[in-house]
């Protein structure tokens, strides 16, 4: 079986799940539509598929699914329609900043039997599968401290930044399922601190840009967060997992390992500078795995459910911070 | 000059602190008192020293300073008694449990102008010390996120569990001096939260055994601790200062450096599994710190106050987890 | 412009370059070949190119270029066919296994003004590149010793070591031309040793599995080599330029990396098995640079001299290991 | 029992085993010779033995043992002197620069029965002794290739050059030691290549600075040696066992393990720069293994027998490089 795909929205992610569905041997880019009709066009040139409007897409027969790319507060309207299109859905996170908004998606898409899958691409990362599977391999027992460090390379701009729900939502989203994602048990509380350490125009646009969370579970699991939005060495992405028998982690990823000894040491090059090249592996999995799910009629992981647990975490934080006190969850 | 030394304390710690004496060329041990003799004895005949009581140490012409290394109880008592008898003191952490017992001794320190250090024995790991440096070379630029790992091999006897004021006091505590070290600008605010996941008569006797700490700084900056009274790779012991121009960290150490490949990866050995041959140079650093502040009449550092500083930390991160808040010091 | 290609040979290694050629922007898979029509097909169809004889590329007018990925013992015969018939050629290493062979197929392909490229893909690995770089900027001073260290995970079938004109000409050639490549000065000496050391039969069909090797150049720079057909930890590839300012390194790459710590000690995973899944950047960057340099007519490398090169010293290599002696190249 | 040691020669290596023999438990520093007085009396007064003559320390009575740290053409009359004494000797290596003195040496020792141990410290350094004992295992199978990496900071000054008997004689020898060390099986031929490239007076002296060694036992296993007498990254001493199971090996060591990481990359300290901080444990680990030796009446090792091995192939690696062939050896 073939999966036949309409890509809404061309931008910088979109170009890049457009290269994952076209060279994916089970999947096929039949159109794109995009509100600037040459950034569809420079996709549709690229992999040789349609121009088409949203509703022709959400009309058309030659289509099974979707991959929503469109800015963020189109998200739950689009999911929405296609459930009920009865298209198989891939959608960009956050499926929306506000929680309400969230839960009345998923109905929809519970109602109709869709199929969705949000994208948190890390848990695609070659690497930190490998940290889950020795999890799930017992390697290090019961999973008792995990610790993520996620630092940009720099901040966003501060329009970006007025738009994004603020860092907790943004960007600690993604730590946030990932702490889910290693912990193996649901956080029941969140405590957060948060300052304006890199740039005073993002606290001047109400956000913050240095934040350190924990999460703690039923059970007394924590997890650790550490955010910057800034990290001159790279894109740091880090992760350790501690066990009752042991301890994996998940180093940085570089594009060249190379290493040079002089009298003022020894010097490795920075790290990936751009997700989108230390996350590669991660974006072509993610839609191969969707790919897979649709074919086989499987589940589908990280779900719209996966996307509302890891916001409600976010808007705790966001609280914690303000109140000054640890938020419980549920 | 040579200075003069009086050891109190016999036991594990004392031992060591007696071969750092012995072996450094600006110092001598004149004197040993334990309550135990044979203790006392033993160390006496390695180093070539007198057994004496702690009075007629303390009255003793020969003895410049002392080194206390009693169970934590006789600390302050012994500090104050030994501060009026014009003696110079180091003592090993802490002075005392309780925050008004260290506020009583420190004073009686600063009325008689006695010279105390208190035993925050890592501030001398070469490894730690090289990272305070970068930092104070100003090559990470402002300290912004400090992270420390800390885990000991595995949990003491509940015995020493309870009379050790609980891991905050007894562990984490430097780990908050650690902190206080890298941020160089006082936690103005203390968030924890702790769970027993190791051993549950530790839980039965009061205590946590895995614990997270988030401390802040008036200017934002933040450090996060990660403790757990287990660690089967042995004696884990990170610390990492991120900052506005850079990061610096210092990994663990381990006792042979070779790595071994076959069909299963690649192996390197375990970490030190035990403090005090991690800290070796660490101990003999201090005392050898402590020496050279007595002999060229110096600031001691870390002083009365740091241990003090240290134990508000740990007595708000109690209280933290007690009432589920963040608490403000000061 | 857009170079069109045609496949000769549809094997493993024609798979790659297949790939390489279809992904990259500035080419276009016009056909292949394969004595093995089945062969031929499963990459005509995957790629949407025509299957056709050889004379029939070798008449085509739409085609520009061909990739020779057909056995050894053709290759020099098809350089010689294609040089005539004015197609640029990439052809696999080696040119051939006998030196006269090779110096006469070069001297067609000079006569024709023919552009070949031969085949060594580790020139265009990105660590490797790198380290090239590094030599290049001048970081390193003068390069004085070089060390190769490459291992294949296992040793091929007999069969094929019988044919492949044995360890030094089929194995070791591609570290005679990473040598080159590093010292950027001729060797003017080779000295080398052999032993049966990983399968007695790999010796009774006349050949070594455990060899070393020193390069001299005029100037006294060194290269040594070391090689085993048996690595139980993965296809080891490592190498190191020492010079008057430094020394820079590649360090082995491997498909995962994390590492995982318990009572056994630090376990990393094995590096990669297979030199196609090592390499992958490697052939895709060596195929883009063939396409690059014909499009921009500019100077092809490594090229057939670079060829005969390292098959020089693979034969010096076989005759000092005969005759217990160095042997003078040139 | 506490060996009585007399220690001959107060240079710069005298010191260190006056340390080592001083801080042993079961060891006693009874005298010391020098030609210098001054430096005599330092080591006298810093560890409060004797200033004895050579005479004296010969004809003594409290004097079990000498360690022999004198210039290297007094080492062989010194070691029959003392072996006809009775004492047990301990001396630097290497015995005499010439084979045949060196012969004549032992034959007065096995005469006498003499215990002789010949100082080569980095058989004791606990990484490449933790490198042995994972081969004596079995972790890697049979040794197969050995690779020892070892480069000076800086060359020494050419008056030591020209005393020293060669690079091969005063700085391989310790590299023959390893690869015998490691191989556990005799070398029975040696190649070598040679060049001045680091400073050109060594060459005028008649030395070379820069020289690659391969080995052969008579079932084929290789060991290759790299040495340059620069590095500007420090001390550069590593050693690498493959094996028909695995490969293991021991890195370099460096005082502080600390990583700083920018714009520029990540960067740790470089290397110890001094043989003496490098291999500070291996030198008192060789004393005391001596002492242990003597106590318990054991074997001593490395003997006279594994100096003269080495100092065989290192006159093989002179004459190969004149010679441009293999030597064998015995």
């Amino acid at each position: 079986m073939t999966v036949r795909f309409g890509l809404l929205g061309a931008g910088r992610i979109g170009k890049v799940h457009a290269k994952a569905v076209s060279g994916d041997a089970n999947a096929k880019l039949v159109a794109v539509a995009d509100a600037f009709p040459q950034a569809a066009e420079a996709i549709a040139s690229a992999y040789g598929c349609d121009v088409r409007s949203i509703e022709a897409i959400e009309a058309a027969k030659d289509i099974d699914a979707v991959v929503i790319c469109t800015p963020t507060d189109t998200h739950a309207d689009l999911i929405e329609r296609f459930a009920r299109a009865g298209k198989a859905i891939f959608c960009e996170k956050p499926i929306d900043l506000d929680v309400a908004r969230v839960k009345a998606c998923i109905k929809v898409v519970e109602e109709t039997g869709a199929k969705l899958m949000v994208g948190f691409n890390r848990r695609f990362d070659p690497h930190f599968m490998a940290v889950r599977k020795v999890i799930d391999d017992g390697k290090i027992g019961d999973v008792e401290m995990v610790t993520i460090t996620s630092r940009d390379p720099g901040a966003p701009p501060v329009d970006y930044i007025k738009r994004s729900g603020g860092i907790f939502r943004d960007m600690t989203i993604h730590d946030f399922d990932m702490a889910r994602f290693l912990l193996g048990e649901e956080p029941v509380s969140v405590v957060a601190t948060a300052a304006v350490l890199v740039d005073k125009a993002i606290g001047e646009a109400g956000d913050y840009d240095s934040v350190s969370v924990i999460l703690q579970t039923a059970s007394g699991k924590q997890a650790i967060i550490s955010n910057s939005r800034r990290a001159t060495y790279g894109y740091d992405q880090r992760i350790e997992a501690h066990g009752s028998k042991g301890v994996v982690s998940a180093e940085n990823q570089r594009p060249v390992s190379i290493e040079v000894a002089n009298a003022e040491g020894y010097t490795r090059p920075p790290l990936h500078d751009f997700f989108m090249t230390r996350y590669t592996e991660a974006y072509a999995n993610e839609i191969a795995s969707f790919i897979s799910a649709i074919e086989k009629g499987s589940k589908i992981s990280p779900s719209g459910a996966d996307g509302l647990a890891a916001l409600v975490l976010a808007d705790a934080a966001v609280q914690s911070v303000k109140e000054g006190k640890l938020i419980r969850i549920g």
